[in-house]
């Protein structure tokens, strides 16, 4: 009888360590999402800076990495940036959404970068999410991701991107399975708060909007 | 009569370069609207550079200042800033605007920095523009600036402001005066965009929020 008892204490205590080590397990991975966020000359520093910032409220773990290296990097309204990293030095490692925002010459050196064609090809392949912003959807053409799928952008680069997506004119923010697109700086809020929603829920989101005074 | 016609024609010529001395000179002075930003460790990133890109965009020439000096400066979500020029560089100099970033981090830096103080109160005292946004009232009380003005501010930091100022819940922006407030993040774009109609005129402002793809 007392053995019985004593069983009975010990599966008690186990299933109660069972459910605080998952408890904690689950923790650990909500605070373990990752971003990388890309940075190059002429990125537009709004849809950069919204973006890393609401993710970060949100407990996303962002890293903002330059695309030619680490070094301070002058943004398209002239903001200079130091990003975290290189993205040489981060290109191997995993991150639950590969991030690019805007501005003409950002975009331009996006488009230029072979590094920037592996970093989206690998997070393809291996099915994780790539989120793209204003001209920056025009990289994700040249590296040839998600061609065919939904997608928005800047109005004025439509044109170059009918051809090879189902464009969408009328949402402030497309997600096709994992890709998500936006249109400029006047949606980022939007923008980053779809990918906090996809990466820690959609309560966390409203939970950072409402701490910043957006309303969604 | 020869005579009278030869001073006709050099009436009428420098009559013609009055107008077009007068309509470059209006135009100078439209592009030499300045703007001087303050940043600090713990700033808000996004208030920050959604005010400079915002002005930049109006043809507004923006100096980002640093309290302390002109080192990269980390804001409050870990995004390192470089500003143009250290604050002491500055100082001096005559701006149309000052504006005050929020941030908890960076507006106690604000009210810690008596070199802050001055030049608030000299543009004060000079009648000319100051706007804060978020907790950066906080600084605007520190320093006794428009002390009695109706002002906003980020929700949380209200009780500190309201037995010296006339205190707006209901705006996202309110202006009195030379005295230019707003909320938080998610009224970053509208704090920017009056600055930028006080000091370039409305359509400017509109044309530039057009562009952003903001709607105001």
């Amino acid at each position: 009888m007392l053995h019985k008892y004593a069983l009975s204490i010990v599966l008690k205590r186990s299933f109660h360590q069972f459910n605080s080590i998952r408890s904690f397990s689950q923790k650990i991975t909500m605070a373990n999402k990752t971003a990388l966020a890309l940075l190059a000359n002429g990125s537009e520093e709004m849809e950069l800076v919204i973006t890393v910032d609401v993710l970060r409220r949100a407990g996303v773990n962002v890293t903002v990495a330059g695309v030619a290296n680490a070094e301070p990097t002058k943004c398209s309204r002239d903001v200079v940036v130091v990003p975290d990293k290189s993205l040489q030095d981060v290109a191997k490692d995993v991150f639950d959404v590969v991030i690019l925002p805007g501005g003409l010459g950002g975009t331009d050196e996006f488009i230029a970068s072979p590094l920037v064609g592996e970093v989206l090809k690998a997070q393809q392949s291996s099915d994780r999410l790539i989120a793209a912003i204003c001209a920056a959807p025009l990289a994700l053409k040249a590296h040839e991701i998600g061609i065919g799928k939904s997608i928005t952008s800047y109005p004025s680069v439509k044109d170059k991107l009918t051809a090879d997506y189902k464009y969408v004119d009328d949402q402030l923010v497309v997600q096709d399975g994992k890709l998500i697109t936006s249109r400029g700086p006047g949606t980022a809020y939007q923008f980053g708060l779809k990918i906090a929603e996809v990466l820690v829920g959609g309560d966390k989101a409203k939970q950072v909007a409402s701490g910043m005074l957006v309303n969604c």
